[in-house]
């Protein structure tokens, strides 16, 4: 691809106005250019940052034709998005990266799967459920996931035994094999528009068990140099194989018996990624930028160990957020505190986070997780 | 002093909406804070990252008094601001920091030293010029300063022979001694609204002598260990004597025989501070924010060496920027690069700045020089 953009003038239009959408459009405007958020919630954490804000859902053709024809490059903070505009002004060469093609593909959990199967990328075993007798296939347990639709754990099921076919997911899904984790690992690579590609990291990922939210993240991850290097290669042959440009969060399982598996990929900045804000040379919200505007990728070396733990919305709460605790965290150094602006906390809803960094990593995770208790978002209304 | 805040509903006015303006605002943004900034232009680099502007200048006291009235705290980008409607808040006891007699004592360069001297602080010789007679106490050459009004070398000229008796400032002033300088030192002190106070790495400053602007800076100096424990010994001290809050850039000279005499003190993030956001665990910037809204301050540990370089609008130019090399220069490893977003470039105007990251201290300077060759702001409207 060959692509002259002029820098001065720059105009870089984002699909999504949540956290992610906000420190993109940080980025962006850091580098001088000029930013417009589509995202159907006025005033948005994107749109507070940002030169422009159209108010528009992400299933809306109008909107969308709006936000890509005013802009030079436009971009996703989110993948459940209305493709078929997008294609078609894609094919009539509006820069819109990753591909709205991509986009609709990763939508498709069963596809994306599919096509990384097929590219001879290590995945789970998994299969189509065409009827209610596919459920029982791999016999139980058994993991059944929406094809379309879910995201933090929403659109995942896990069936123990026979009778939990009752609780089975009616929308089309696919099964897979219940995978022995050892680890959950995951790693960003960027893609440039002329095809340099770009790995940061190996990355653990720690869960909230109650909502199957991954809560803490730790970079890097510790398991051997082997299986690092194993990892990045399989992360980088993913995102070649989806011909993608932009930036990718791979999620991946390390098995019991050290067996990689992908899980699945991410089309965007990932929460996994948060990290690379204070750690590394170039954030993955930067990189992305850089990505798609035709710019050189910045180099992904690690500056320091890190823990990175998401502030969630505390059960019980709802309404404007009320953060506790602020204070006293900031004092643990080498904190830095993000909180994201949404104007509503719910339960367990992302609502900021925080990184430590610490030349040791069990202190960065250790300070980390006194952090997290020390943090607490409630709301104005207690439920 | 016991301020209490909520930091849930934390409202930061901002005076000035240049590129200090600009990196304060984003900081705050990241903390999850509303940003409202004064400034004179529409759309000024900090308005286009911020959630409000108001249009107004900053000696225009209805338009000052609002912004303190519409925010919990008050901050300065700039020092060139009308205090006396501040000095009557900050007596009511509204939160401006730093306090608007810090700023007053410091927009006048003679009071400024006279107090650092009567602190016991070392500065270079100096004298009240009363009458045209005064500029020949010290014989020639001297530095003749403004004492109000200067910056960026401005308001400041070199009278070598009493020939150039003619090109004195006519304007309230005072001269001082030629000092033999080796190197221009500077530091960033940081001190919060409960005294805590905390000291960035000491940095080097290289000029553009066509214009006497600090173009290059280097972190950390290169200096002997006694050396800088002595800088870093007086640049606290420094803001200890004016009993200053926020974020303070003091710039120092180290003679030829390794003398330190204090320059002068800026109340605000500091150009030679820039380095801080990639290099430093906390920014100038956000620890400014912290130190005003009564939170710890981060820790300042340099992470990386790195050498920074401001991007000067290129002789001959004025109208729209027209940034050249962009692709070529973020190709270099290690780069960040920073535009500022202003609308319109003139000769050596501040247009942007880029830093470069490297262990070794001698390759990000080498860099860095290699990058201000290739980066050159241009503009729509040739001269």
């Amino acid at each position: 691809m060959n692509k002259t953009f002029n820098y001065s003038t720059m105009k870089v239009g984002i699909i999504g106005g949540g956290q992610l959408g906000k420190i993109m459009a940080q980025k962006a405007k850091k580098m001088g250019f000029h930013v417009t958020i589509l995202d159907p919630t006025l005033n948005c954490p994107a749109a507070q940052v940002s030169d422009k804000q159209i108010i528009g859902g992400f299933h809306d053709p109008e909107k969308l034709a709006q936000l890509v024809n005013e802009n030079d490059v436009t971009t996703f903070e989110l993948e459940h998005v209305d493709t078929s505009i997008l294609k078609k002004m894609f094919d009539e060469g509006k820069n819109i990266y990753p591909s709205p093609y991509l986009i609709e593909l990763i939508q498709d959990k069963y596809k994306q799967k599919e096509l990384l199967d097929k590219k001879g990328i290590p995945v789970p075993a998994y299969k189509k459920v065409d009827t209610k007798a596919c459920l029982e296939s791999f016999g139980f347990p058994v993991i059944q996931k929406a094809r379309k639709g879910g995201y933090d754990g929403k659109g995942v099921v896990l069936l123990k035994t026979k009778d939990d076919l009752s609780k089975a997911i009616e929308a089309e899904s696919f099964i897979e094999e219940l995978v022995d984790i050892q680890k959950e690992i995951a790693v960003m690579v960027a893609r440039n528009i002329e095809g340099e590609i770009s790995c940061y990291p190996v990355v653990e990922m720690l869960f909230d068990e109650r909502v199957n939210i991954c809560d803490i993240v730790i970079a890097p991850a510790r398991i051997e140099e082997s299986l690092r290097k194993e990892i990045e290669d399989i992360s980088i042959k993913c995102i070649e194989a989806l011909d993608g440009v932009g930036i990718f969060g791979v999620e991946l399982f390390l098995t019991k018996d050290n067996k990689i598996l992908v899980n699945e990929i991410a089309p965007r900045p990932h929460n996994s990624g948060h990290y690379t804000i204070e750690s590394c040379l170039t954030s993955q919200f930067e990189q992305l930028i850089r990505a798609v505007t035709n710019l050189p990728l910045g180099s992904t070396k690690l500056i320091s160990p890190s823990a990175m733990v998401n502030l969630l919305g505390e059960e019980g709460y709802n309404g404007e957020p009320v953060i506790e605790g602020i204070h006293e965290a900031l004092e643990i150094p080498g904190l830095s505190f993000h909180f994201y602006g949404k104007k509503e906390t719910s339960p367990f809803r992302k609502m900021g986070h925080i990184t430590v960094l610490d030349e040791s990593l069990e202190e960065a995770l250790k300070k980390a997780q006194i952090a997290k208790e020390i943090l607490k978002v409630k709301g104005s209304v207690k439920l």
